[in-house]
C-alpha cells in the first residue's frame, strides 16, 4: 500500500512510463536509460527519477533499467497484474467511442457490460459486449463483480446511475457528465469534463500574460 | 484578464455553473440562489461564492443571483462571448466521437476542420464539415485562423501534429495521446489521459485506506 499523499500528477506520468515500457517489451527491447524514456514521453530525466522515488528504488545509477523487470514493477504499483472488470453506461457518441476505444484494454481494463436506455441500441454488440437496458445495471454489474463505473449518460441522469453502480458495489467511477456527484468516502471518483477543459484551455489563452 | 493564480479547478468549475446557468436561462427562470445552483451541480453552496469571489462581486446577500446576468458574466469571464474556432485531428473512434459531440458546440467551440490520413476517411462529411488529409493541415488551419487544436492521434504521431498546428498559429492544444508534448510558452496545452485517469483510479481503489 503507497502513501495517500503521492501526487496524482506522478501516478498519471508513472501510467505514461508503464504504456512506454509495454512498447519496449513488445519490441524485445531488453535496457533503456532514464533519458531514453524522457525523450519519447516528454520530461526530464529527473523527473522519471523523481516520480520513480515516490514508490522504491529502481535501476542501477549508470546502467539504467532492466524494461521487463521495471515494466513488471509499474504494473504491480499500479494494481495491473490483474484485470478490472469496466461496466460502461450511456452508449451515446462518447460511451460508444469508449467501447471502441483499445487503449484501456491492453492495461488490463475490460469492459464486461454497457447499459443504455434507448430501444434502438438494446441488443446490439459492441466488440463482444452485448449493450442491455439499463434496468438491468444492477443484476449484471453485481453478478460480474465489476469494480468500476464509467458514467457517459446526460447530466441530469448521471446521480442516479452514479447511485445505482454504488449499490451494485463498484469501488471507483469515471464521469463524463459536467456535474459534481455525491458518492460515499468509500468510492473513488474522477471527472473527465471534455467541455470544461475546452474552456479552460479558452480562458487560459485570453488570460496569457 | 485574470489574475494567473486562479486555481484551474475553480475555472472548471465556473464552467459547470455557466452551463448549469445556461439551461436555466433557457427555462425561461430569472432568479437563482447559490444553494440552488450548488444543489444541482453537487458542491456547497459556500463553494459557489468562493469560486465567483476570484472574479469578482456577484449578487445580493439573501436575494440571491438574476439568472442572465450572472450567465453573460460568467460567459465574459470564460471569453466565450466570441466563437472558438476548433481543429480536430485525428478521426479514428475517440475522434470520430469527438467531433460528433454537441457538449461544445452550445458554448460556442466549432469545429471548424477535421484531418486524417486514412484515405477511407478522407471526403467523407462528419456534422457539415469535411474529413481532409493531414497534408492540408497547416494551409487550412492557418486560412480559418483556428485557435484550438484537438489531438486524437496515436502517441507516436503526436509531437508531429503539435509541431503543425503550432506552425499554423495555434494558441491552445487539447491532446489526448499519453505523451507530454513539447511546446513553447506561448501554446496552452491540456491533456486528456482517458487510459491514464482509469489507471489513477484503479491505483486509489487498491491503497484506500
Amino acid at each position: 500500500m503507497w502513501n495517500s499523499e503521492i501526487p496524482e500528477a506522478a501516478i498519471i506520468r508513472l501510467s505514461v512510463y508503464s504504456r512506454y515500457l509495454m512498447k519496449l517489451k513488445e519490441k524485445g527491447i531488453i535496457n533503456v536509460s532514464s533519458s531514453d524514456i524522457a525523450e519519447v514521453v516528454g520530461v526530464k530525466p529527473g523527473q522519471i527519477r523523481k516520480d520513480l522515488s515516490y514508490f522504491g528504488k529502481f535501476g542501477t545509477r549508470g546502467s539504467g533499467y532492466n524494461v521487463l523487470d521495471l515494466y513488471n514493477q509499474t504494473l504491480k504499483i499500479l494494481s495491473l497484474y490483474s484485470c478490472w472488470s469496466v461496466s460502461l453506461v450511456g452508449c451515446g457518441n462518447l460511451g460508444s467511442a469508449l467501447s471502441r476505444y483499445g487503449g484501456y484494454k491492453e492495461r488490463g481494463f475490460y469492459i464486461t457490460s454497457i447499459f443504455d436506455n434507448d430501444p434502438k441500441k438494446i441488443g446490439t454488440v459492441i466488440y463482444g459486449v452485448e449493450v442491455m437496458h439499463i434496468e438491468r445495471l444492477e443484476e449484471v454489474v453485481k453478478k460480474n463483480r465489476t469494480q468500476i463505473g464509467i458514467i457517459s449518460v446526460p447530466d441530469t441522469a448521471a446521480q442516479t446511475i452514479a447511485d445505482s453502480l454504488i449499490r451494485s458495489g463498484v469501488k471507483g467511477i469515471l464521469s463524463f457528465a459536467p456535474i459534481i456527484l455525491n458518492v460515499p468516502p468509500k468510492v473513488e471518483i474522477q471527472y473527465i469534463d471534455l467541455t470544461g477543459y475546452l474552456e479552460v484551455l479558452a480562458f487560459r489563452i485570453q488570460n496569457k500574460n
